[in-house]
């Protein structure tokens, strides 16, 4: 099968293709950008020696065309005018925003704007997901934060155990934040310094949160996120916390989690006393969990680290594509990741 | 007036003479340590460069007799043995734990072994400190990430504005965990990495988070903390959050937090929209302050940067030992820091 | 004594308002900027606490008037015209390229253009330079790289103990490369990551080097030079040697050394075995130095390290400004950085 | 075949099984440890999640008795004793010093004691390499400068463009230093910060220098050394310098460049103009190579990145482990690395 990549010369198009370069099942075809047609992806992406003499063509349904995937790594807002134009038979999988919310008002207040509907969501995890995502023909790949938050806490929501007063502080890598140059994701201004950004309730994907975590709970959730930029190019760790449910042990949440990891191919939960870390996740497809009681305060305290461009873009983007086009979920997708 | 420094080989004991040097009013005495009596400073505090020609004594009774002020950077429940065997009228000012707590049982539950009691405690911005500590001869710097948290919460609980619920998560430079080598303190093992540690509410400055706000509130304030460490050396950057009281808005929020900064020295509030970050208060005694509400999720959200070892403790030490000694509060103190 | 800033948006501009901050007997006037020109020097220097208030004037002869001194930290080639219109009373020091070259042939090659001519150059270790600089009102600040080689093989070529073989590698922080946004000075980019730029012999600050290596030696001094940029936002770490001239032996070496840095309140010398870290001078305007014959190799090894804004940059210029305006070298400049 | 690893607690034995676990023709099977015998793998390599359930024997020849290859990731001078009870047939393939120097005197000089001989060494690369790994029983893997000191300057002195006085400083991550916790190494030391260490010719892996290069030029050759440690965890980048013998020119340098690395899997030579950077290579084991001529001073610059811990150590190690056991020599090493 064939894959084209349009957004290659940014992060998100770079670790697509870094993926795909070793996946035995997909190889790559053309590689597009938008203001960057034209250049030699070197350029962009130094590190993929192997495709160093490629050119970037324009993004458009022709360079796209022909294609069994196209994964649009684009910015905000273009997936929807391009996906229109590509084949209906082809697996169109898009890591941008446009199609993951499903309450209109919510797209308004965060994106503005007409609400461009929804295509299937895709985090294999959730319940029933897999189901839809085999053989589906567009993909909405979840944002970074959400992914993390979501495989945090949906254990603990599946099972009754939490309240829907959740609190998300997550901490990121600048990688998330994309590769066009602005001054405060300089490394002068980054390196030694820990600062948060779209606090106090408006970060966009504060209501891809509640979504996910509603769907699970079956009843609204209300989610308080934080974002914070630490230095590091890669890696989420997302700390999740609910008030627990009446009744709710330290056993029970432990065996809930244990349970809900048991099959799932991409979920690690640390043995207990272990706390994430992001380096156990880099250039990796896992999310390694661990979940804890503080019964003084009475909340669900789970944590849970991955690397935002794999598990929470390209590799999670290439997850959902192994299931619409038939292949095993896990192929070509690294369990473990580069450390220290 | 002239100070004495035990445990002058660590981080916080070379941040207490990094400061001093540049006090106008009190000069460096007796230098000491355990197991590096002996040898040069310049071994452990190469930066120092005036002292470099400077050799480390015992920390003993009698190293540290003459002074009027003895600062002690030591390890935990080294404290009190040597305190006792220190002139009444010597200012002594604790860096460490052990006379922090108030509450016997949750001293016993997060410490272990005999309650030590409490001395007055440093953090002059809390209600009806400048006056304790105006003439005190015992004080005991808060913890790092309790000054964090309690500075960022208290106006809301003082004004009757937050909840008992409190969340608060903490990133924090390597610093904070001391010179003595573990692994998990190594470079290789931090860089690149962001990580959890003592969540789940077992981290032992729980209790002293929920003593300060507890009074501040004249309530029981409950707190759930999640500490990590981030990729960088010094910061501490605080994501606080509480429910907020019935009636609470943004503006009455906004008020209550500019009046409670406007004539504190080293409190700053951010103007709306703009979030902390650590690189604010590099070497700075000051902490750097953001508020707002999330009225969807119903809660305040507090972020909070400071300088773990300046304000957080060394810089903390010395603005109480002023007002110990009836000098200046601000006296010697950088308000400002070293960035990007 | 009033001070204009003209570049305060920028990292230079930024680091001098730090240090005038705290310079007794400078008081902070003008400040000015090209495109920022109308916002708020918050926006772009949100560590300067004191000064969150100042608006940037425009950069202009009339905005700059009135003032004793004038520190120009703009982007090459402004410098030029707009001195000319600056009273010739007035102490003008400019941090850019444009003065700091006498071989027209160099400035040709290296930038380009007319070579605009030299002004007394402020390196006041060099042999000579304080009689020039006191009471000097026109000074051109050293390059950052050329700070730290020259003052790492001065001692060595005064005194006739190397060869003119110079090789030096110097590894840099990245506020080096300014403030403007590019792609390749992303955190994203940085962090991780040692890699070398304007390598082979094509960076400006080359014909610096070798101006002043060859004017202390008496004799041309060829230098290949070598940049990298390292994963860190301060500091310059310069590995400089020289064949040695016959007859060169550790001892003398070590001596030459000693005496040369004895007077000097900005240089420092570790003690023999011990290495430089640009840890030792953050924030600080001082170098410190280590030196060795690497008898084996017959080559003379001199390892400095600086902070590149504050010894590279503008500690280096109010040092010299300082001397233009008949102040004590040293005053208001810091001799300790922040560690760890 | 199966695969034993001694040392598998470190963060070479780390590397070495992170791409073992993705070799398809080798299996893990003993993984020994010495004063962490007894402890599960994961405490230390907790990104190593499918290995999580493994415990570390002890290092005996009895453990690693019965497998196709042995990797040895000991601290200097143990593989020795080690190496002479493990089976002649057994492919031992040692990661530390003790077989790598011919001179006895440089081995007495640089690491003392008996000189315990050599093995095949082990960087494929070399002429005639691969001739003596492919069947051999014994390697000794190069040290990580060497390999990237060597890869650098080879092409040049092989034909005859480089004079024999060579000029070497590379910067390293501190995974190189090994995982023992040692003060120097704590991130709180490391980040921010730059330095310069076993500068003056002392470092062990000089000698090693100058055997490789001597014997590619065929005359001796002398190597100015000087190591410093950058903040990152991973990665080399070694600038090196030689006189260019008379008549070479830039066009006659890089043409031997691109011959040298046309059929070497491992070697990227840059397109012209661009310098590498250790990010290229993180993770994998490709060496990205750049050269020019610096007309001017006369020399000729090559600069190369490698991972440490992949091409300087265990990715090496596998490399020539292929040749030994007749599988094809790039089975398993991953070419491109983790960006950004």
């Amino acid at each position: 099968m064939r894959a084209a990549v349009a957004g290659a010369s940014g992060y998100a198009g770079g670790e697509l293709l870094r993926l795909l370069l070793s996946h035995p099942a997909i190889e790559i075809g053309a590689l597009t950008a938008g203001a960057s047609a034209g250049t030699a992806l070197a350029e962009h992406q130094p590190h993929l020696l192997q495709l160093a003499d490629r050119v970037l063509a324009e993004t458009t349904p022709e360079t796209l065309a022909g294609h069994d995937v196209v994964f649009l790594a684009l910015p905000h807002g273009q997936s929807h005018a391009l996906a229109e134009r590509l084949g209906g038979d082809t697996v169109v999988v898009d890591c941008g925003a446009d199609f993951r919310l499903a309450d209109a008002g919510a797209w308004e207040r965060f994106y503005g704007g007409a609400h461009p509907g929804t295509w299937p969501y895709g985090l294999p995890e959730l319940p029933g997901a897999r189901k839809t995502l085999r053989g589906a023909r567009r993909i909405a790949v979840p944002g970074c934060y959400p992914t993390a938050a979501t495989l945090a806490l949906m254990p603990a929501f599946a099972a009754g155990l939490a309240m829907p007063d959740v609190v998300v502080v997550a901490a990121s890598g600048t990688s998330g934040a994309g590769r066009a140059p602005k001054t405060n994701l300089l490394a002068s201004e980054v390196i030694g310094s820990a600062s948060a950004y779209n606090a106090g309730g408006v970060h966009r994907h504060t209501p891809e949160m509640e979504q996910n975590l509603s769907a699970v709970a079956g009843a609204p959730v209300s989610v308080s996120f934080t974002p914070m930029l630490v230095p590091m190019s890669r890696g989420i760790l997302a700390t999740c916390t609910a008030s627990a449910a009446p009744g709710v042990t330290a056993e029970s949440l432990r065996e809930t989690y244990e349970t809900a990891v048991k099959d799932e191919p991409f979920l690690h939960l640390l043995p207990e006393g272990r706390w994430p870390a992001t380096s156990m996740t880099l250039g990796a497809n896992t999310a390694v969990l661990q979940v804890a009681l503080d019964a003084s305060a009475g909340r669900i305290v789970a944590v849970v680290a991955i690397d935002n461009l794999t598990k929470g873009t390209a590799g999670g983007a290439i997850q959902s594509a192994n299931l619409a086009l038939g292949l095993p979920e896990e192929l070509g997708l690294p369990l473990i990741g580069v450390a220290p």
